[in-house]
């Protein structure tokens, strides 16, 4: 027997251990209960594993009503028993994040920005952690602005990178500034790409995507209550983002890469264009081109999971 | 007529323009339609002046539950007709944020975190400059970790302060790091203190308020999913902070005290104490004990504008 306890407590049990979530923070296991606040979950008042342990994939996006709308969305997909309407706000207790379990898919909002998400994954995390889930990806699903793209495409992203066009991010801790690198995973990114191949009506590109801490100063708008550049001032800087690579701007990517890597935890953005930047900064798509648009990272991501769970071949 | 013209066109005028809610943005008054998108108001489909040009307060506060319970409190106070379970949300065609009238007071939500509230100002200031508004105050009403405070503290933002306790906030414009003050406006932090001092059960101090961009490293919180510091680095950097006259934690002061004072807007932060953070990360304080001290902001806030519009002597 001694090969096998060997390989057991060797690489094989490294790898095995690494199928986890893994949380980096030693006190953790020392806590005799771990609140997790903004959830409105503890781990002295919910059984977190029976909960949650049989999660696979976890869905985040900033709208509470796409987020919910997206997890009715999957409940049909996934054939699942039940009325999708009668599907319950697991956080219920609290206004600040929504969250729905369908099956082995989680669907939970996170607001606007990077705090906002941050606060969410630090929890999220505990929570798949405390539950002892197993081979989780993460898909953030998302609207953005587009850099050269045709309002309507889904940009699967490669690198999250920040203003600046560098793959990282800045994170704060006790005052100190330390860098985290914003990688994903590129298997998902491949796999996403190839499912969109395979859809009608879901255009997909891979590209870079800027992650900015504002909507309009960051992003180069001109229609804000601040704005202190010219419109050739504007196109300058969005071409130079082009040239990085940058195929679309949103708000989150880049905590979200930067967390779920230091956790090893698979993870993919994928977020359509509602307009192209170039041209302005409002949208004027009629409610129904719009509402169509943020529905194809729904379906694209809704695909991968049916594949991965044997649902299509 | 001649000396009153030239008053009307001199200092008094400057005066007089200067009461009016000011955007710094030269577009703006060349644009068509100005959506504001994240309020699913615009100026093409909305009568702004009609709808909102007597507020003369603007409340704003993370949680949607909390403001729609301050609208309806305020109702009260201000002894205004209808049922207060009536008001409806003027946001209600998004979920991106809240917001309620109530006579002269506005309140909205903004959710978690500078990148969130930031897109709400822009979109309020907006508001305020296109409805003609004049003579506004803004309040924000929030929840913070206290430093050196009993729980419960009302804390008054004398200065907004980053994670370095600098009086600052850095923007990225087009690429760029520019940094604008966070000083507030004096005279209501004193008007606000003295009406504390008018109350029960609201104690109340000014001091500084740190702005983070995250909730738990950022914080030196010891229990999120990645912790990388000792028990004794986060107290000293608690201790460093309260020496800088820090009193309490949160995550908007300084983007809201930043573009309040760049439009000349009077603006106060009153944010109560839900915990002392030298003793720890997670408030275990029983729930109806939370509720008042959540409420105590609002109560002091509501008391300001009575007094200001008279109704207490």
């Amino acid at each position: 027997m001694a090969p096998i306890l060997l390989n057991c407590m060797g690489n094989d049990h490294t790898e095995y251990m690494k199928q986890y979530v893994q949380v980096k923070n030693p006190y953790l296991e020392t806590m005799e209960e771990d609140i997790l606040y903004h959830f409105s979950l503890s781990t002295k008042t919910h059984n977190l594993p029976e909960m949650f342990g049989d999660i696979k994939f976890v869905c985040v996006g900033g709208s509470t009503n796409r987020m919910k709308a997206f997890a009715q969305f999957i409940h049909q997909e996934l054939k699942q028993p039940g009325n999708p309407e009668d599907l319950r706000d697991i956080c219920e207790g609290t206004d600040r994040y929504c969250m729905y379990k369908v099956g082995p898919v989680l669907s939970i909002s996170h607001g606007m920005g990077v705090p906002s998400i941050s606060i969410m994954l630090h929890e999220l995390i505990k929570l798949l952690h405390h539950a002892q889930c197993r081979d989780v990806i993460l898909f953030r699903l998302g609207t953005s602005g587009g850099v050269g793209l045709a309002p309507g495409t889904v940009v699967i992203t490669d690198k999250a990178v920040d203003y600046s066009f560098r793959p990282q991010f800045e994170q704060v801790v006790l005052g100190k500034v330390i860098t985290r690198s914003t990688e994903l995973d590129e298997g998902v990114a491949s796999e996403l790409l190839q499912c969109s191949s395979e859809l009608q009506n879901v255009p997909t590109v891979i590209g870079n995507t800027m992650c900015t801490h504002d909507f309009y100063e960051g992003q180069g708008r001109l229609d804000g209550a601040l704005c202190s550049f010219s419109q050739e001032e504007k196109l300058e800087y969005l071409r130079n983002a082009y040239d990085a690579g940058v195929r679309n701007i949103e708000m989150e990517s880049t905590v979200f890469a930067a967390m779920c890597r230091v956790c090893g935890l698979k993870a993919a953005v994928v977020c359509v264009a509602l307009l192209h930047r170039f041209e302005g900064g409002q949208s004027t798509a009629p409610h129904d081109v719009l509402v169509d648009y943020q529905q194809r990272p729904q379906v694209l991501v809704s695909h991968f999971i049916k594949k991965r769970l044997g649902q299509i071949i």
